[in-house]
């Protein structure tokens, strides 16, 4: 088997657009050696959850997982979204299989302790079975993860799909060369919040903090980055932040998107 | 490994019902040797359904599938229903994958061809890839399956869950010796439809034509019993039809439910 291993997370607005997703995927299904594929929401959730009258609670970007929201979760997450995307994976010579964290007992979690907020059924990861995974990964196969783990109680809990990427990368650089590719609907890190071709080409620790310092990169993108930076320093050999349409160049190194950088040595 | 393979179909009514999903889970769990569950999906698929806006039309038993309701079976029966199912199993010490057909291509359908009938999404197995199947009991692994198959244009498909057992079952059955049991909320076939007590203990087909010709066999229990021996007639080493709550004694042997014999040789 190769030991080359790509990891791509795509976030809800590609999975919200069916010809972006449909482009996505067909570039998917061409890249060379094995991959996994992590997915996010989208805005069906929110959707579907309103029309069953359960309301969406998000702190800081993240959403509140009560029990009625952990259905619609699992639902929409664990079932539509990832049975349909396994199933045009299948029609696209990949031959795919949807996950879950509990699925294998691939990715156990831990349900997050309550502080200042109540997450509700939010799991941060505990450990992950790398050696499972491989195993479906010589079997020919292509997992697809939903954004959803499990505890030891037995219960499903909702997971961060950009922390679940890079928890699975960092487990993986165990076993493999890995590359971590995040999709968008950006370019890539912009240097100026207005400009869309303002793309960062490389980033390292210091230009982030001084991008942070400046504003020029806030909100949500920061923990993205985090997440993102955590796993280059923990083993994932390449990390790229880039638009889902670009998704070859970036795995191919062909230069499209950010490129994260370890920090420059003293 | 074993060449003893246990395949057990849970009906709706268990899952509706927490207690008695519970025991049966335990019992499942402490099944011996290879296993498949398989699980239909209560009323939670009409529920849900009814709360989005999507109308429920059944003939003769089965659910007309239509886009919108496809929707909500996916998202039902392949996420929330089999994903609880799977994390329960994984808290009673069950190395559970959760699988649709879609899944590492292993349930391969047709979407039904329309004749007085549209069915809609609903889709009539083609091929079984029960060497992929055997690899996931090799690993340890108890595949869930949701009752949902897929076809090569890449659309997920609604899928009789007893009939997706009996196929699975017969597909597997050129690889292990197979048990088949269908769980539901009698004790088995009765004689007298009015006392639950008065349980067939074997069931030939001769006694089922006797029957079904007075009647005492009828509605919902015919399509069961027709996949039920297909199976057995196409190289099923046992059928039983049982409660839920006696699973553990249908496998053993210890004689609940009604099991299904061969023709007598002439």
């Amino acid at each position: 088997m190769s030991t080359q291993l790509t990891i791509i997370k795509i976030g809800g607005n590609v999975i919200d657009n069916p010809d972006a997703l449909k482009r996505f995927l067909t570039a998917f299904a061409g890249l060379p050696g094995d991959k996994i594929l992590i997915h996010g929401g989208g805005k069906v959730a929110t959707q579907v959850a309103e029309k069953l009258g359960v309301q969406t609670t998000m702190v800081d970007g993240r959403r509140i997982t009560d029990r009625p929201m952990l259905d619609v979760v699992t639902m929409v997450y664990g079932g539509l979204v990832n049975k349909q995307l396994v199933a045009q994976l299948q029609a696209l010579g990949v031959n795919a299989i949807g996950l879950t964290g509990a699925d294998a007992g691939t990715v156990l979690a831990r349900k997050r302790p309550v502080k200042e907020i109540d997450y509700g059924f939010v799991g941060d990861v505990v450990e992950v079975d790398s050696g499972q995974i491989l195993y479906f990964l010589r079997q020919g196969l292509t997992p697809v993860y939903a954004p959803l783990t499990y505890d030891e109680a037995g219960n499903i809990l909702n997971t961060n799909a950009d922390t679940m990427a890079s928890t699975i990368a960092v487990d993986m650089a165990g076993r493999a060369t890995v590359s971590l590719v995040y999709c968008f609907e950006k370019k890539g890190v912009l240097a100026n919040p207005d400009d869309d071709d303002s793309v960062i080409g490389q980033l390292s620790p210091e230009l982030y903090a001084e991008h942070k310092a400046a504003g020029t990169i806030n909100k949500g993108m920061i923990p993205k980055l985090d997440n993102a930076f955590n796993a280059l320093d923990k083993g994932v050999s390449r990390v790229v932040i880039c638009h889902a349409d670009e998704v070859a160049a970036a795995v191919t190194g062909a230069g499209a998107g950010t490129t994260l950088r370890l920090p420059t040595p003293a």
